[in-house]
């Protein structure tokens, strides 16, 4: 089960891309996903993607394989809730 | 550009799976990405990946390939503003 408050702290260096609503976008013109308040099981799945490369984007699979299980639940229970 | 009010008519169908916040999700297990409030040019890109067939997800690729890029559009602005 993932733990929001740490989902928190690992997701501080994904904020360069993927503002959360508020924060300014490092990549105003870069099509990023926003993902406060996404489905947490969906999270899940595209980073589990990411990290086999079904997805394919080199930055997101870099960051996918960097972290582990634990860490990807954690962000998806912090993301689902943030607002 | 795209036009919500034309893209809300048309998401009516998308609507059985992608549930706005509020509506009943069709798929509750299914972890289907929340729409509501997303990068208007992140939508359109994903629906052209679906639509290029570089996104694999099959009942999102035929619905890609039914859709106009006006379509495209109208949807993503609908959603970028829907709550």
């Amino acid at each position: 089960k993932g733990d929001a408050d740490a989902g928190k702290k690992k997701f501080y260096t994904c904020t360069g891309c993927h503002g959360i609503a508020g924060y300014r976008n490092a990549y105003p013109d870069y099509p990023v996903p926003k993902l406060a308040g996404q489905n947490e099981g969906y999270i899940v799945n595209a980073m589990n993607a990411y990290k086999a490369g079904e997805r394919k984007h080199p930055t997101m699979r870099a960051q996918a394989e960097s972290l582990s299980e634990q860490d990807i639940a954690d962000i998806a229970a912090f993301l689902s809730q943030a607002k």
